[in-house]
């Protein structure tokens, strides 16, 4: 406890407050003992950061997180105005992930991250499809009963998208329930999240389709 | 070097003897001085394995390598008969990943996992694309240059995917090099690697596109 302790102080003269939401869960992440080859340290529950006016800190270290799927809705399939341009790489937090892989929900603490990446080209010596061009930004979903107790499933989502084009903002404020959490609610198949376009999460829960790496 | 002793004795029995050809190249993986709250722990080399037969034994773990990019080849695009039928799902080892960042090269050892997934649907909530469906294979490239010294820059290609549609095999044999290693060479951009489709690699090289994470 000594260092998260060290971290508040040290950001606190930044405005950024370190918040201790996923303490509670016990962290097995990372640990395979079916190959000794692949055994991986524990990963720490990542702890995200928001401001004193209510904004959330763009998440870093997400690089490392788990890559659950890569959906696509290109401006060219979409009359040129996708509404999430054009790539969606999607990572969630692993501890978090490995929580779902064992009890099938999502724990309070989950985060998501959605980076987006335009399209480069349409041709490559692999054949005729889609290739992935530059960043275009990066959007957040965060489960946390205490912060949002209002909201469908208690997500809040958070879009660090510059929408001139620029490099991503450092903070964002949490959008409108109508902007995001609506359609999430009408629409993903299983709290909120789009688990129907992600293999690897249907393949955590042994759901039809056993990811490659269990059998 | 006292477990991976032990690892090598016990997969013996197995047929499979562990391959060390990452020793030595020092692991400074996933630390994060820049935000305190992101700092991840150090990760082990990835160790990969041939069998006494000369074959590959399909990597695991890598579900927590570095992800770099989906490229997409749908068959719908390609005559109904891609090369690569779908979506690829590229990671990359996080000990090769990490001194690419630092030094711009591809070490060997490095271990390149491609996992194919079927397009589910070409509509959601988003729009119109491309979504996830099944898993449908698994291919790798590995570089070394004592295994692979006639190659191409010393990448070996291998393609655990099953033919006829079943789960992938669990271990594989080098393909010809005019399988894969010939195209790479020609049209690749940087090492056979496909720089040209990664932004998250050419942001490790800060070249043109700068990673969200670094902004």
């Amino acid at each position: 406890m000594i260092r998260p302790l060290i971290a508040a102080v040290a950001l606190s003269g930044l405005g950024i407050l370190s918040l201790a939401c996923n303490e509670t869960s016990a962290s097995s992440a990372g640990v395979r003992t079916a190959q000794g080859m692949a055994q991986q340290p524990t990963t720490p529950s990542y702890k995200v950061s928001f401001g004193q006016d209510g904004k959330l800190a763009r998440p870093r270290g997400y690089r490392r997180w788990i890559y659950i799927g890569a959906p696509l809705t290109p401006n060219d399939m979409n009359n040129g105005k996708a509404a999430f341009p054009e790539f969606h790489s999607v990572y969630i937090d692993p501890v978090s992930y490995d929580h779902y892989k064992q009890h099938g929900v999502w724990r309070d603490g989950t985060v998501v991250v959605k980076e987006l990446v335009s399209v480069g080209t349409k041709s490559s010596s692999s054949g005729a499809g889609y290739f992935m061009g530059e960043f275009l930004g990066v959007e957040v979903a965060l489960k946390d009963e205490k912060r949002f107790p209002d909201e469908p499933g208690h997500w809040g989502y958070f879009r660090f998208t510059d929408e001139k084009g620029g490099p991503p903002h450092q903070r964002a404020e949490q959008m409108p329930t109508a902007a995001c959490a609506t359609c999430h609610a009408a629409t993903a198949a299983e709290d909120l999240v789009f688990t129907q376009h992600y293999p690897v999460l249907r393949a955590a829960k042994n759901v039809g389709n056993v990811e490659p790496e269990d059998r």
